[in-house]
């Protein structure tokens, strides 16, 4: 077969493609300038900076585009723009490499949350001894927005420290093997005021946008924890900052923002009660290479004519059950 | 049967013993002189204060002595002298309470460590936007100093979350149906420096005093993390701040400490990569409720004329496995 050429949207570091040294002609791109000068060439578009909207401000439209688009990213939000969405070029994601980093991390987050762990740091700064009483986390209950391999795999975590995990999805569904039942989206009100951990680990689509807004939050208990580990787009970011003054809920943890990196000024840095970190569950030691590895494991198929993994359902924004070849 | 005298060393707040209504006088005492006063008219002493040394200071040596005494801890170390030892007096603990809830602790610790929510913390409080990677949990391997039920449920935790997890015990046992193989006290050195945490659930006896000094820090990983959740007395607390300031470990999260509370002059409080916490890992809303139940499902044995659960060894300094009645 002709060479093919890999267009990459650069981030630093840049990923380790050696496996293509031979295969495919490799060409870089460090922003939508260049993105839109190349891409007419590109067989193949590897978005490695999945933080960027290069990818829509340069995307030709009608006129010569890459077949297949990969971004390194589990979350496909910045490429879901009419132009690539009626393109008949294929997407491809990340699925499957954060699942396990992020649920950890949640687990973590709830628990720190449940032992009061920040409350201590505060009061060890101020060489302060001040014994509290803290929650168990076995028996508490958690509803986790988003039944694909992240939420899935948070639920898991969850069972195992002795949670009750419900589990929302787009649609319900019985039977499922480790969570009985998966509810439907629609019942999430219904859900949240029985929760002690509300996440969100939902893709961000039309219908996830602003999900949690002041109504989602009055739901909930006083007692009550959010964690999002989505997208920023799925918090409404004043209402959240106004719930936690209030006392709606007892505290949060933000790991995704609406403006990444979070401004300085930003009133979130001191929310009462939230705890903010910069968008780094998912990335244990390595995660860079196992993201390339795993482009280069979907080229394999592609230079071989096989059908690829992890394609994205374009119309729902993820990659759903059947979207899974591998 | 004739009333029984129940004695209470007490301390804040009292516990609730409503179901010895008509059962028994309930004496209470705040300290060692009034304790001492009472000993020879109790049938029973409840050491509800297991953070006093009252006990040994008041304990009538070959005088009259209760029968029975509870203590509302699961460490027996300052009811361990030689007085009390060599006495027929029946010791009992409250093996079962703290288990989960410091297991959970433990499994939390873990977790922030690996995932650096303190340096996330800190970074917030400077409003400080900086991405860093962090380690997997899954994969790695602790080493649980005590096989009891505490060291056995922090144990069970770690294995949920994916880790490799050893447990030392005063003897090798081989077959154990969830840890295979019980590694013996003696292979510690050995197990150390694979280790990348480091759990002391153990016991405080002469065995176990000052187990962790600066040659068990030594044979540690550069990268790993240590955890007390047993005893001050397990650490030598100058050798791990030496070990500290050395980078010879990563890190460490001391919940107890061999001067509680920790005095403000410590210099404990700001070692490096020290967490602190003031004796809680055990303590979830309600255990004093759960702590006075447990006292009194043993009164009701004891008023029976039944056999006590949770007997202390009083040689080995714990409930063996054979020392529970239920």
């Amino acid at each position: 077969m002709p060479e093919s050429c890999v267009l990459v949207l650069d981030a630093d570091p840049l990923p380790r493609l050696d496996r293509l040294a031979g295969r495919a002609r490799v060409l870089h791109a460090d922003g939508a300038a260049a993105l839109a000068r190349q891409l007419p060439e590109a067989d193949v578009l590897l978005v490695w900076d999945f933080t960027s909207d290069a990818v829509r401000e340069a995307w030709p439209g009608a006129g010569a585009r890459p077949g297949w688009v990969h971004t390194a990213s589990a979350g496909v939000d910045r490429l879901l723009f009419p132009e690539l969405l009626s393109a008949p070029t294929i997407m491809t994601n990340a699925r499957g490499v954060f699942d396990r980093p992020i649920a950890e991390y949640v687990a973590g987050l709830v628990l720190a949350m449940a032992k009061d762990f920040h409350g201590s740091w505060k009061l060890q700064q101020e060489r302060r001894w001040r014994h509290r009483e803290t929650f168990k986390v076995y028996g508490s209950r958690a509803v986790v927005v988003g039944s694909g391999p992240i939420g899935r795999k948070i639920g898991s975590l969850l069972l195992a420290l002795g949670v009750e995990v419900t589990l929302t999805g787009r649609r319900e569904r019985t039977g499922d093997p480790e969570f009985g039942r998966v509810a439907a989206a629609g019942e999430l009100p219904a859900l949240l005021p029985e929760a002690d951990w509300v996440v969100c680990a939902a893709p961000l689509t039309e219908e996830t946008t602003g999900l949690f807004d002041a109504d989602a939050f009055a739901r909930m208990k006083p007692t009550a924890h959010f964690i999002n580990i989505g997208r920023g787009g799925h918090v409404v970011e004043p209402d959240l900052a106004a719930a936690l003054h209030a006392g709606a809920l007892a505290g949060a943890a933000l790991d995704v923002f609406a403006t990444e990196p979070l401004p300085e000024s930003s009133a979130l840095w001191d929310a009462p009660g939230l705890i903010v970190s910069p968008h780094m569950s998912g990335d244990t030691f390595g995660w860079r290479d196992d993201l390339a590895e795993q482009f280069l494991d979907n080229f394999d198929r592609w230079a071989a004519g096989k059908p690829l993994f992890n394609v994205v359902d374009k119309q729902l924004g993820y990659v759903s059950g059947a979207g899974e070849a591998a």
